[in-house]
């Protein structure tokens, strides 16, 4: 994997990259849609193409763990082979849906033990086997395996967490480097700066993170429920710290504006489920704003959902019929929703892209901000 | 409209023709996906052109008049303007639904009157405002208002059903004449031939209908429960006083071996909720046979769902995965069970076309019926 940085914004920490990993180059900045069980909710690949126009996709080691099972992937040749997307792909270290959806999950120092969400079976979790299995699952970029603290956090607890997560991160670098990829391609592994909302530990934990010299880094612990302030606040530091000229992947960010915020404080990759998510409960991110259609006014406003989407589909479809197929409950309803929310979010760092090689990041951000989160 | 037939098959009473609407051509025999509420269920516009090849689709007036409603059709100008298909449509005369959704429906001289399953409010249809309804819809083809007889149906009360449905298409015609389209374009109204499974009433029906002398014929009342072979002797019969040279439409079918033996006896259209229903259900119609996708053997059969198929997304996507996708409950395995069947359904017509343009349909047949309807 390697990356090169296109180039700065003049006004901002901004930067237009090109990450090339052994599935194809991705152009920074870049939002990965989340592909949970190895798809994307509610959008095929061959949309994810021409539709929605994703270069990398998300898939979450704890779904494809416990469906289908590592004895299918392997046997497929990896993830890419079993679901047919050749483009690049990352995959989570499974610990965040461990913490948020497993029940009784217990954290120790060996790893994480906890009861599938699905038939209540035990599992655990290590730095070394969660390597493992993304090594079978085989996607270009994989991640440490970290606790993600919940917010609000007490500083002792943070503390020690990240001072796990800091063990952890040992453990997972000696097992990524004692083990060799299944497939014959090249996979990287990127660490994670926890430390809550506290200044000196995301400090503490992003100058460790960076002495380990690994291909690229993340922060995680963010977007977890503290204001958007703190969130900012603790990505301008850590940013500060880990090395410029390695992509840098803000994990679980956010709504547009998070995103444009924090593509100005030099954040290179997002993923996030709100697009999809969202979708699914009608609200819509257009390129002038948010649109809630579910709303009786869109009931015969028969203009395009967002004239300006990079998606014939959503270009092509008015307010007035996806509001009449999301009142009726129609699946068809939650399917262009959703591509509309992805081909926006693709859209959006396309145009950051394009901003910070004009060198005028700073001040369209500041413009596309306040239009991007207004209800219409 | 105007219909044309390019070819007749020597064995068989298969013709291949070219039907010419307002909103385009239809090559011929012809399946019709089912947009039920202006969309069809879990399948874009978008992949209907380009994965499933749909020519022409159908919308149920029933659905249409209850939500959105006919003031935001019209508003809209019409269902071509409202969901975004620019290409041929038909719509049902609602008739069906009032009979097998419809609470509390009471069938009178007059017309229907019944309680929507959506909020058990009131509503009549009659002959002359289901020709008002379907005017506003703007549908290329409309239907008759006729009473479809359950099946088994005793012989008294088909007749006085039968009677009384040409009574109904006599004020269809009237209302039909003395209207105007309201978008400026050609709509044409299709008698439908009923008699349930009685020779001699379904031959006086198709003298009645025939007499008529409108631009097309449509066969209801089949496919509602009798044995395969009573439809294909109804369907013999009544294609044995059609019209040759108009086209034929046989509502509600079916299966692919119907479609095939339809198309033998002489059935030019067809429309059928199978290939999305069965979809949802995870059963697949392929061109080597019926696939049960939530089959434990699918689980690790990593080639493609169908090699042969004409849709992209088919042939990329593999058994293994989608099976994992239906399995996990997740809505793009209904998605792309849609994509599969229907475009199985297009192929499968568009094959039957070229055979019986090259004269060999009915040998043709006779082994696809074996081959589509086994169990994979």
């Amino acid at each position: 994997m390697s990356f090169s940085i296109a180039a700065f914004d003049k006004n901002s920490q901004a930067r237009a990259g090109v990450l090339s990993t052994a599935h194809g180059e991705i152009q920074t900045p870049i939002f990965m849609p989340v592909g949970t069980l190895g798809g994307v909710k509610a959008v095929h690949f061959k949309e994810l193409e021409r539709e929605v126009k994703a270069q990398i996709i998300l898939g979450n080691t704890y779904h494809l763990y416990l469906r289908p099972g590592m004895d299918v992937i392997f046997k497929a040749g990896g993830l890419h082979r079993f679901n047919g997307w050749d483009k690049p792909m990352l995959t989570d270290s499974g610990g965040y849906q461990v913490y948020s959806l497993a029940e009784i999950r217990k954290i120790k120092e060996e790893g994480a033990s906890f009861r599938s969400h699905i038939d209540g079976s035990k599992h655990l979790f290590t730095p070394e086997n969660v390597m493992d299995i993304q090594r079978i699952i085989g996607a270009d970029i994989i991640m440490a395996f970290d606790e993600c603290t919940p917010y609000p956090c007490d500083f002792r607890y943070a503390k020690k967490s990240m001072e796990m997560t800091h063990r952890w991160l040992s453990r997972c670098i000696e097992q990524f480097n004692n083990t060799e990829p299944h497939y014959g391609y090249e996979q990287v592994l990127f660490p994670i700066v926890q430390g809550s909302t506290f200044n000196d530990l995301r400090m503490q934990s992003a100058e460790f993170v960076a002495a380990q010299n690994l291909k690229g880094n993340a922060i995680g612990g963010l977007s977890v429920g503290e204001p958007a302030e703190e969130m900012y606040a603790m990505t301008e530091v850590v940013c500060g710290i880990l090395p410029k000229e390695k992509p840098r992947y803000l994990m679980g960010v956010g709504t547009p504006a998070n995103i444009l915020e924090c593509i100005a404080l030099g954040i290179d990759m997002f993923d996030c489920v709100m697009p999809t998510r969202n979708a699914r409960n009608g609200m819509l991110f257009t390129t002038s704003g948010i649109i809630n259609i579910k709303n009786e006014k869109w009931k015969d406003d028969f203009s395009s959902i967002d004239e300006n989407s990079s998606s014939e589909l959503v270009r092509s479809t008015s307010k007035a019929f996806l509001r009449h197929l999301v009142h009726s409950g129609e699946m068809l309803g939650a399917m262009i929703a959703s591509v509309n929310n992805l081909s926006m979010y693709l859209w959006l760092v396309a145009e950051a892209r394009k901003k910070i090689i004009e060198g005028n990041y700073a001040t369209w951000k500041n413009e596309m901000v306040k239009k991007l989160m207004q209800r219409l």
